[in-house]
């Protein structure tokens, strides 16, 4: 049987161990992976792009599970009331290539661009920030705020969207949650105080909404908006003054604000800071930037994380998505009244004792 | 809402109209599907390679829908009693990029070989064919069969296998569906009156099964085992008799038996032939080899056809799969008990309207 986890189950496995613990162990996971980054099958994702957009299979391995993310980003979805991005994601065994598990993954998306951008202030930001300027308050802000907040203890927001509604949903759903919301006018407001600065806007387009004159010294700039080419958020003379740290830097010269930069710029990639192979921030007054575009290990990460807590609980449902004869060269005979076989999971050598969540 | 075509559903649904019945659809779509050929985008598969295996991503899209297939191939498997090869697929969207359907996909890649073989064969194969070799009786071997029978009217079968007990399960199988199975003890013995020969062996090996000796004037072959780098089943010398054709030159170059010729052998694509841009079979005498390894459209065709046939039906259930708030910007809201949003299939342009099924 392949294990489902669906939206409405997913919602109530989250609210039960409450947003906080979630994004924590979800972060422990997505660092665990980054530790073992070399272990990683790093494949190029496959992209098919229309007029109107593109859907991407976002696929990776570490020699015992396999996974993918399927997700798309239409930025017309909006003006439909449709999401601009939906995700799902599976997991299968690489030793009998069996599928193991399939999941919603546009909730577990903004929770893990949330968990990996923590992830990276951990290692980039000054360890005493306090607070941080939230430009753009659309879907992934929540995720960012709440991320933050679990992982640095970060309370005070000042926050910035050119949509008034956005910024009054923003403040409604984290309203008693223990955060310190400033509203400001501009993103110059919004920057000023700050510690750190996460950009997450959603507009396609080559974008500056923050310039070189906005960043001062010692901020560390959370840049999750920008991630595909032709939408940036982080003008070029603002990049120019960074220590600029990467996911996967093949693909995010491609897809993130450094596709602005000359392709041999110098940037670090997160993982050598995790495993201590390169420095992250040096001194105080350097200004850090995390160029996040997201990585197939960060949804590898979340998928193992889900599955490990989930897998053999209540909140999955088994779904007979595979075809499994008793005989194996007896497919046909499952048309013929023949059962299918239920007990091949002990056939499968289980993975979940490989992980590590 | 996602729709979910699972095994016992489909296994249903086939059985309801009749196999043969069910052969005939998917073979009308996977030939509507292959004279439209350039409308498709023809992407690369995404391999993950390891030691026991191989697992794949076949995506492509038509500019309305787009599928993929997600197929594994694990020789050994068979030896841990279970399916060397499974497969799941799904369609989606193209213009809003949402997922619309999930399918079991074993059984139908069995379905969609045998349609696929068949199809071929109408165009290759002498008209008055009424025999045909069944070299192989594995999971294949009924559906090949059954395809033959619904699309060309073949009831007599030339049986070899190297198992007894495939043979004995293959027998048993067909049992009463009308062909005439006539069991041999070679390969030679198999086709010596046969006017199709089938192969569809399973070893993963460079296997030479049928050698130039054993093709005959007016043959045509439908070699369906050799289907990876590796694993081939056809001799060169035969081979080199045979006026060859393909699903995707540039992928059976490399996966076919074709792997065994120059890279610049020629070769005709078989859509090609059924859209009349170059001819099939031009003479009696002209022996005639298709040489399939399986190609994402074929996937895709199956898949729509499922999808028109089923998707408004009983067979397909709902699973909330993806996040659907009713603000696109309140993605979090969900987890503060916003209900998801249900009606948002209106907002997505029908593709069905599009499909010719």
């Amino acid at each position: 049987m392949v294990k489902l986890l669906d939206v409405p189950h997913l919602v109530q496995y989250v609210n039960s161990i409450g947003h906080e613990t979630f994004f924590h162990r979800m972060a422990t996971c997505i660092e665990d992976d980054f530790k073992r980054w070399e272990a990683f099958d790093k494949m190029p994702r496959i992209a098919s792009h229309s007029d109107v957009g593109v859907i991407e299979l976002m696929p990776t391995d570490d020699g015992t599970l396999y996974g993918f993310k399927y997700v798309n980003g239409h930025p017309s979805n909006a003006q439909k009331g449709l999401q601009t991005v939906t995700a799902y994601g599976m997991l299968a065994d690489v030793q009998t290539g069996y599928p193991l598990f399939i999941s919603e993954m546009t909730l577990t998306t903004g929770f893990r661009t949330g968990a990996t951008s923590v992830m990276a202030a951990k290692y980039l930001a000054r360890r005493n920030s306090t607070s941080m300027a939230l430009i753009g308050c659309g879907a992934q802000a929540e995720f960012q705020a709440l991320a933050f907040k679990a992982g640095m203890g970060i309370q005070t927001l000042y926050i910035y969207d050119i949509d008034p509604a956005a910024i009054d949903k923003f403040c409604r759903n984290l309203e008693g949650m223990g955060f310190n919301i400033v509203k400001t006018t501009s993103v110059a407001e919004a920057v000023e105080h700050a510690n750190i600065i996460t950009t997450v806007t959603a507009d396609k387009k080559n974008a500056t909404i923050l310039t070189g004159d906005l960043v001062k010294p010692g901020v560390h700039i959370n840049g999750v908006g920008g991630d595909c080419p032709g939408k940036t958020e982080i003008a070029r003379d603002a990049l120019l003054k960074c220590n600029i740290f990467t996911e996967f830097t093949p693909q995010t010269r491609i897809e993130g604000d450094i596709q602005q930069l000359a392709a041999d710029h110098p940037v670090t990639e997160l993982w050598e800071v995790i495993t201590g192979e390169a420095p992250g921030r040096t001194h105080d007054d350097e200004i850090t930037f995390f160029d996040s575009v997201g990585f197939a290990i960060e949804d590898f990460a979340a998928l193992r994380y889900l599955y490990e807590a989930l897998g053999n609980t209540e909140y999955v449902q088994d779904i007979q998505l595979l075809s499994v004869p008793h005989n194996p060269k007896n497919l046909y005979g499952l048309l013929k009244g023949d059962a299918q076989r239920t007990d091949y999971a002990s056939a499968i050598e289980t993975c979940t004792r490989a992980l590590n969540v």
